[in-house]
Order: structure tokens, then C-alpha cells, then sequence
């Protein structure tokens, strides 16, 4: 059962991870998933947020957005409709928690990080995109800082973090869906795992028929092997 | 390792289903687990959203809410803020594909059902119990049709839907989450079932360090045991 | 000219005041005026609105909001329509100016209390029942206060309040109309009055022909009644 | 106990009441009570609100608001904040179910009458200066309609409407309370009436210590004087 | 090519500048270009934005609104639509920046004066003759804190600053367009200027064609001219 | 006086108009002035605004926005503010009327075009980079539409139009202003041109104090020139 794009259930399309992409902010990542474009930013703030004042500790938070054109019809800019929707809420908490999920906010000390992932173009796992730029303009945001002495990268950044969609599509599980295979999947998952293997996020959703256990397992076998893929990614990105 | 309310790991909080509770609605369910409290109702309209009309299908659709004294501190009400969280949308989305997932919007014809699900009294899991409480608020919409011949409710009810959250508390992993389990459980997972087994919704958090494949498993299977004795009291519920 | 339900004119639905209904809340009453059910909660906050910071005085506001299924056709959630209606601005001021009208705000301390009225089930009168209930609840977070000795419930509560809506209907001055007398009546006023027969607010309006002195005074009269006997059923609920 | 204008008890302020003051308008009017003036138009438009297409008759509705320095001290202006206050929506449907009370809906057919009141300047009692003023606005509208012969003036307007707020200043009944006593009085009642005596609308509030009934029947007694005045000016004003 | 008023083309509408006409206000002036009135205030508030606290200066800002029936058909209130269109923000922020222009805000002190600049009637050029007048009410509000010795007005207001639209109209270059010649006009221009001559802000669109630079030249020209004139009245009527 | 970047007074920076960035866009160019970078898409769509239907022509209307961390300090993401600030609402109006001033909107027929600017990186500059790259992604939708006999490129698109913002930078005139030039300017004009030298917008500001019509002069006539050279960049970029 071929898929669209020709590929092996398994394969994952082309990824790359460009550093240094916005000359305004400490950290920056366009990442590729084929013909999916996320520009991720890393700004940081020497405040933290209301409640978390006098903690001693820091914030990483995230925030997504597409812009208009990024898709085959044109979407409404959520900034003219006056707000962000509820597909957008849920993503960018996605990536905020995905991205703490990795650092130690008591090393980071009283400062802010924000992950900005904007969408140029979209085709399909848009999010999983994210995470994984995302980490990698966090972690030039936190080389920066090092470099200035304000915090240890190392001791701030404990792993890696990546993500991948994995779904079923005709029958079959594959890797990394792309949208063709996206808006036709019987059942689509996101996974987010760090690079020593542990899970930190895992959402499956049946689009229409329930799925099996069985068929849910073997979906967690392709995105173990695609994260392992992409964390190795992201180390000859950061030059390591 | 004992559980603050002294259950075992597999043992859900007492549930009920108290069937016919609003008045006015076509379907209604006050739904229990332990202290969690939800009101759902399930209201008929002899319209479509504008996207699907002349499609020849129906819509199924949740909202979701919380009074401002369900929780320990009051919380600011949605409508004086102006907008509805990012979790209350989350949440309120997972409701609505859960129920989709066993309903056949062709047989519905077209018409909408608003599944609203308003919390009375929080004490965590409130989206697992809405969505357990709100299939059999749907049923009962689609018995008044069925009793009416607007639609036939075998056909247009496919299966049961039902949910739990599960997580590991003090390294153990435990079934149905309370408030004091829930703030306080490294892992956090949420699983929508139907009927017969099939899964809807898997959704992992770790709240802090990442967990294991292990560990997702042995919350999967508390999960199926928990949602196939919800189910049985659906089935009890509804007189079946 | 009887009335739909069979009452006499000056025969109130059977009302009840149902305290300690909601686990978290300082107080609360499910306060019932027939099929008019609404559950009341006071929560107390150890701040004051901005304006009245140093002032030496306390502060009780109301909040009021209405289930979307509560009523025969279903309402839109104001959460989600983004702001709270006029009348729902309207009838939470009224609420909370009435239970101002009872309270020694010097002797209540720098705090605030808010009294969250939220219509569970609507069949007409649902302000009047939220003030007769809110009171039970404000005293019973006052109550809550006094026993930890941080007020004097009898020095900040100075009287009872309740409050009662009448009619003309088919010509005839009724009291505390239902949903099917409100469609229908002339003339709708509300009355708010103490415990010792002070009158705190009335609002009179004419829906079709304006009316008389005359027909304004008779509906005062059977509102005096009325409110007597929400008073004593006040005494009794709060185990006078 | 002399009044800070030293008006007597029953005095209002110099009323004038100013047509055609708005080029555009089909109908308009500057009214002043004292140092209170609002500027009343009345606009038609061959249109009806959606919910009474088809229904065979038409609408008056009204809009209220304040210049930002039209008191004292200067207030946000609603339009910049994002929102009406709930004091405007109350006024401006109080206003509203005044004009209605004298127009006949069917006679007016599928049209729309809005009437703005916007407060130029404020001294106390915007609200009835507004109603008293939009009743003349209204009327040259129709009085334009009539000239035009798309209807009836003497079948839509019924009668005449005023309104005046009274109220209890250091224990004494006044009419037509302005600002300084406005702020300073014991309570506050607002009348509505139409020019054969009929009442539209009665509001009375308790701003400290709750009032008695025979208070409040001190206050309806100069309402009912001081509206038969202002009814006589309006005849004045149209040149009846 | 005769001008739709019969004006010539440098020829201005009838100019008046109204003092004192708000009696709350620190200084107000009611601005009459022929048929387009504002009334202009300035109000004094002891504070300045948060971005300019403790900066050792002041800051002057304008709002501007239009009554809902100051135009020839009726315009949806802003406040009712929840929020300012894109060419009030645009008016405003000229209005601001012209003020700013001739006041020095260090000699302001830390002190805010906003200008509200509300159209009561609409003719064309509403937004010049907001200037001219608004530069007026700013003038009588430093008069009044001068006469209280609260800061120097020849300090603080370097210079005078009024506005004038011209266009293209018919082919032939007008001064002070009105609604008629506005809507037809095929360039619009607008000139901000100060006392002494000094250009304070340009504005020119083209409505049709685009326009030359010798039109252009031609627009200036005028604008000089009636500027001038307009500094004149302003000098009138603040009686110096 | 040297500029900053050491660039002559009338010199631009390096301008490239790269086309075919956005795989789903009809049109779409990323445009740099320097390290200004504006990714602007042209969007078709197959229906036109609702004050306009059935008026036998079409619409090109503009969307601006900035991401995040396109400027040295992160900006609140307007989508997350709730609304369009007044900067984005005047840019894309200018735009807007900037691309319809070159385009026969009745031979476009019954359809909308709307380009949107997304501002990559700022660095000064970016509405008149939007212009001139705007114009370049309209044309190729015009081109998408002509190779598909929707309608004739050369009836719609009637000429160039391009922009550039000149200032006077300590005391000297000059063109394309970067941003350590446009923070410092005294003043600062935008100059919107078609490529015959037409005139279609102009708008320059006094930031500090007022300039001379002299100083405006050889603001235009910079512009003048710089615009010539824009237009060149164009025809090069359509392959012309």
C-alpha cells in the first residue's frame, strides 16, 4: 500500500535544522519536515511571570502560530479575529510543557524563555515540527547565555526533546505524516520523547474508527526509532 | 504505598449515573465520581453548523464548564473574562470527538447535538467523568427522538463511550485519579474507550520527569479494566 | 382567572433552602421556588477590589450566571459568546447591592466576599430565588468566619434579605410568577426587602399597557407577604 | 433642610428641551435638566432586527453613552475599553422599553427607530433627561415619517413619555435630584410615565438604609407632579 | 468649475472656536468648520503611563469618536461593536502627535492631558477641525494650571498648531474640503501646521489616479494659506 | 555626517525580491531592504466582501504582521493581545489602497485578492519593503489567473507601485531609512509611486520638531529616484 510521497512506512521525510535564521533573537531554528516550514525563536526576558515571582526559579513558555498563506486555502489571521483558537491554545501548551520537560527552571534562575514557532508553510506535522526546532533555538538561546556567563547550558538543558506524528493510514502504520496522508489517516498520534528514550507526551486519536491496542503499539515502535532519528539530527546541528 | 483516600490502585472512587435530572433538556445525566460532580446535558436543534449544511449529515458538539466555586479557591468566571481558557477548549474537544466517535451523523440527519457538561463540584478527573455522564446524556436525547421517530437510536448510537485517568502516584500506578493524586502524580494519563474495546483517546502527560513505555502500559491496563466497569454501569444506568 | 399552575394569587411555589451544598465553598444553599433551582455559593477572599484598598472595610459582590441548558430552548454560554449580557450585568448588581444592604462592611474586615448565584433549571423569578438564597449562603460563610474568630457574624450581618417577583396576569396581581406567568404578565415587579421590612429595591416595568397606582399598589402589598415568608423559611434553613 | 441648589422639595431644575439640533438626523433633541444635557436623535432605517423579520411589524430601540469628560473627573471611554459598562446597558434598555411603551409596533411597520442619547454633559438624572429628550427625538421622527405619509404619527405614537428621578436627600423627598444630592441621597428612585398617567417603569434603590413604603410613597407623589410638568413642555416643544 | 457650496477654491467654510463650553473640563472649545462640529476637551490627570513613570516628563494624548448619528446615514456605535475601527486609531493617533508637536513635555511635569475630540455633527474634515479646536481646549487647560501655578503655559506650549484638508476636486485644487467634495474628490490631502510655519504632518492619498507632483505643490499651497488663517481665529479667540 | 551604515545619502540597501516562496500561494515573494525581510503571499479567492457583491467588480484588499521576534525586543504577539494595534490597522490600509491604485477592479471581476505582509526580521522600513514586495506577489497571482483565462493580466494590473521611506537623519536628507536611522530621524516620510511616476500616497512626520517645505522637497525628491530603482528591481524580478 504505497504511500503518496512514495516513501517507506518507516522513512521519515527530509529534515533540516537551519541555526541562526533571525539575527534579532539569542536562539533560532527553521525546521524542515519536508515541504513543512517552522521558523522557532528563543527570546529571553529577565522577568518571569506574576505567579511565579520571588521563586526562584524561571519560566519557559511557547507560542504557535501560521501564518495566513502557510496553507493550501487561505486561514484567517487569529490576531483580526481577535483570538487564537483552540487548535492553537492546544499546541503551543504542547510545546511549553514539552520544552520544560527538559530544563531545570531552578538553574535557569528568575528569567523567562519564550519559544515563538511560526508556521511559513504547512503540510502536515506542524507541531511535531516544532518541538523539535524549538528545542534547538532553546538551545542556542541557552548557549548564548552561557557564553555570557548568565547560566550553565549544562545544567539548565538536561536532554534533548523531539516529536513525531505517526498515524494509520490505509490500514498501515507509518511514519511522519505528511497532509495528504494526515486528512486521510484512520488514526493520527503525536508523540514527544526526550533523547535518552523517556516519553513525555504521548496523544492518540481515533479520526474514525477506534484503533486497537495492538495497532497503537506498533505506532509507538515507528516513533521510537523516528525521535532516536531526529535527536541525532539535532546533535550534528548544534555542531556536537 | 497507600492512596490518600485509601483505595487501591485499581479501584475507581464510588461513580453514579442519575439519569433525567434537567428538566428541560432532551437528555440529561448528573454523573459522580466521588466528589466530581458534572451536569451534562444533551440538547436537540433542528439546525447544522454552516459548514455542513445541504451535507446530509448531523453534528454532535460539547461545551464545557466549570462554576467558579467547583474548585478549592474560586476561580474567575469564564464569562466575565471574556474568553474561554485553553483548557477549558481542550477539554471541551476531546468531549466532542468522544462522542462522534460512536454516533453516525448520516443516520442523525441534519441536526446538532449539544452535549454541555458543567461541573458542579471538582475533585479531579471532571473530563473523564463529563464524558462517561454526557454518552448517557446523548442516549437519552436519542431515546426521546427514537420515542418521537426522528431517528433510530441503534443506528445512530453505535456503541458506549466511556473514560478514566490514570497515573503513577508515589511510583505506583493507580487508576481514576483524585484532586490530592492528581497535583501530586508524576504521570497523567486520560483514555476514552467505547464499548467494545476500541480506543478513542489516549492522551500521556508527564507532569515531571519522563516515563517509561513500562509504565504507559501498566496505565493502559488499568484503563481498559476501569472503562469496561463504567460501562457496565451505563448499561445499568439506562436500564439495559 | 386561575393560574396555570392552580395557585392562589398570593400562594408562592413550594420553596426550599438546601445548605452545605457544595464541598468547597465557606457557604452555600441550592435554593428551589419550584422548578426554579439555583445553587448559591459564598466564597471569601482575604483582598479587596483595587478601589477600596486601605479603606479599613470589606466589600461583597455577586456573580450570576445561568447553565445553558437550564432554560426550554438552550442558551448560548456567555463563555463563549466572549461577554456576560446585559441582563445578566443587570441582575448580578441587584443581587449584589441587596446583600450589601444587610452588611456591615466596617465590620466585616478587609475582604471580600462573593456570592456566585448559578441558575441550575429557570422556570421564572430566577433573581428573586438567587437573593433568597444567597443570603443563606452569605450567612453561613459568616458563620464560617465566626467560628475561626476572624468576624463577628452578628455585628457584619445586620437583617435578612429576600426577594420576590409579582405580576398582573389576566388582569389579576399575582405573586412570585413562574416561567408561564412571566410570558404573559403585564406588569413584572421585583421587590427586595429585610427582615424587619425595609425595603432595599423595586423594579416595576410594564411589558405591554403602562399600569396603574392602584395595580402597583396591590402587588406591593402581596410582596410583603411573601418575603415574610421567605424570611421565617430563612430562620428555619439556617436551624433557627 | 435646604437643597444644595436651594430649590424647594418639589422643584425640578430649568428644563429646555431643543429640536432639530442634528442636521442629519430624522429626529433630534437637546435636552437639559439643569447643567445635565444629552443629545437625543432618532434615526430610521428600513430595516428590522434579524429575530423579528417577517413578523409583520417593527422595533424602537435606544443607545446610550457619555462623553468621556462629560463628569467631573474623566472616564475611560467605553469604546476604547472594549466594552459597554453594565450601568450603560441597563440605562439604554430601560430607555428603550420606555419608548416602546408608547409606539405601536405594527402601526410603525418593518422599520427601525434607534434613538441615541449621549450624555454631553452630566449633573445626576442622565437617564430620565434622556428618556424625556428621546421622546421628542422620536416623535419629529415620526412626525417626518407622516410628512412623507409612510405612516401614521398619530397611530404609532400612543402618547407621551417622561421620566424624573426623586429621592430621599437628609431624610427629605426631592424631586429631581442632581448630582451633589444624587451622591449624597439615602435612596434613589427612578419614574417612568406617559402622559395620561400610566406608569412604565418604577425603579427604586435603597443606597444605605432600606426605605419605607411610605418613603417611596412620598417620592411616587412628586414623580407624578414633576412628569405632568415635563409632559407639558414636550407639548410645548412640538408646538402643540 | 463651481465648488457644490459656491465657495472659491482657497475659500474656507465658516470657522468658529467656542470656549468653555464643557463645565468639567480644564479646557474645552466646540469647533465648527461650516456643518462639521467637534467638541474638544482636554482633561488634566495627575499621572502618566506606566512606560513613562518616573521619566521626569509628561505626555499629551487625543482620543476621538463620532456620535452614531453625526454622519448622513447612522453608524454602528464603537463601543456597542467592542472595539475602534482602524481609522479612529489613525485620527487619534494624529491628533496626538499634533499636540505633542508644540508642547514641551519636560516643562509638562509628570502629568497626563488627554484631548477627547468627540464629532457631534459630520461634514468633512472632521479630523482638522479636531485639531485646530483641540489646540484650543490644550491651550485652556494650561491656562488653568498656570493660573494655579502648576506649571508655565508659555513654557509648555512652544506654539499654536491647526490643520486643513484639501483636494482635488473636478481637476481643480481646493481648500477645506466638505462631505460632498470629499467623496468625490479624486486626491486628499491633509496638512498639519504650526504658528510659525513648520510642517508637523503631510497626508496625502489618492483616491482615484494618482496624483502629480505639481497637484501636490498646489494642495500645499492652499494649505499654507488657510493655516495661517486659521492660527488667526485661534489667536481671536483665546482673546490674546 | 556618515550614516550608520556608511551608506551614501540617496543610496539604498541591498534589495532583492526573491519569487515562488510559498508553495500554496497563487502569488508570493519574500522581499529584503537590508535585513528588512517581508514574506508577502497573494491570495485568490473566489468571492468578494459583502458591501460588494453583485457591484460587477472585485476587491484587492492587505494584511500586515510581525512575528514575535522580528524586532530586537519581542513584541506581544497581536493574536494573543486579542486585537490589531492601530500601527498594523494604518500599515495595511496603506497597503491595501497602495496595490489598488494600480489594479481595474471591474476587470478583475467578481473575486478577492488579498496580500498579506509578514514581517520575517525588521530592521526599518518594513511597510514600504511590503509595498514593493506585495506588488511583486500580486502580480504573479494576476499571471497565476491570466495562464488560467480567469482574467487579463495586462487590463488589471495597470502599473507598478513601490515605496520607500526617506528621513532627516541628523540634519541631512536621506533615503531608505534602516532602523538605528528611523528611531533617530527628525523626521520621516513614506512615498508610495507607480512606476509612471504618479503620485499614490505620501505621509511624513515631524518626530521631533516641525520641518520646512524645503526639507520636504528633498525628502521627494530622493524618493523619487529611489522608487525609480525599485520599479527596476520589479520588471527584473517578473523576469521583464
Amino acid at each position: 500500500m504505497p504511500r503518496p510521497s512514495g516513501r517507506m512506512p518507516d522513512q521519515m521525510r527530509a529534515v533540516s535544522l537551519e541555526r541562526g535564521v533571525a539575527k534579532h533573537a539569542e536562539g533560532s531554528c527553521l525546521v524542515r519536515f519536508g515541504d513543512t516550514h517552522v521558523l522557532c525563536t528563543a527570546s529571553l526576558e529577565e522577568r518571569v511571570p506574576p505567579w511565579l515571582r520571588n521563586a526562584g526559579r524561571g519560566w519557559v513558555t511557547a507560542e504557535y502560530g501560521m501564518l495566513p498563506r502557510a496553507t493550501g486555502e487561505r486561514m484567517r489571521r487569529e490576531a483580526s479575529a481577535g483570538k487564537q483558537g483552540g487548535r492553537t491554545l492546544e499546541i503551543q501548551r504542547l510545546i511549553g510543557r514539552s520544552m520544560r520537560a527538559v530544563v531545570d527552571l531552578e538553574a535557569l534562575g528568575e528569567r523567562q524563555i519564550t519559544v515563538d514557532c511560526d508556521v511559513i508553510q504547512a503540510d502536515g506535522g506542524t507541531r511535531t515540527a516544532a518541538i523539535t526546532g524549538g528545542w534547538v533555538a532553546l538551545h542556542d538561546c541557552l548557549d548564548w547565555m552561557h557564553s555570557r556567563q548568565m547560566a550553565s547550558k549544562t545544567r539548565v538543558l538536561k536532554d534533548h526533546v523531539a516529536a513525531v506524528s505517526c498515524g494509520i493510514f490505509k490500514g498501515e502504520a507509518v511514519a511522519d505524516l505528511d497532509y495528504d496522508e494526515d486528512s486521510a489517516a484512520e488514526t493520527d498520534a503525536n508523540f514527544v520523547m526526550t533523547g535518552s528514550g523517556g516519553i513525555v507526551e504521548v496523544q492518540g486519536t481515533a479520526e474514525g474508527e477506534p484503533f486497537s491496542r495492538a495497532q497503537f503499539d506498533a505506532l509507538f515502535g515507528l516513533a521510537e526509532k523516528a525521535i532516536a532519528d531526529l535527536v541525532d539530527l539535532q546533535k550534528q546541528a548544534i555542531g556536537g
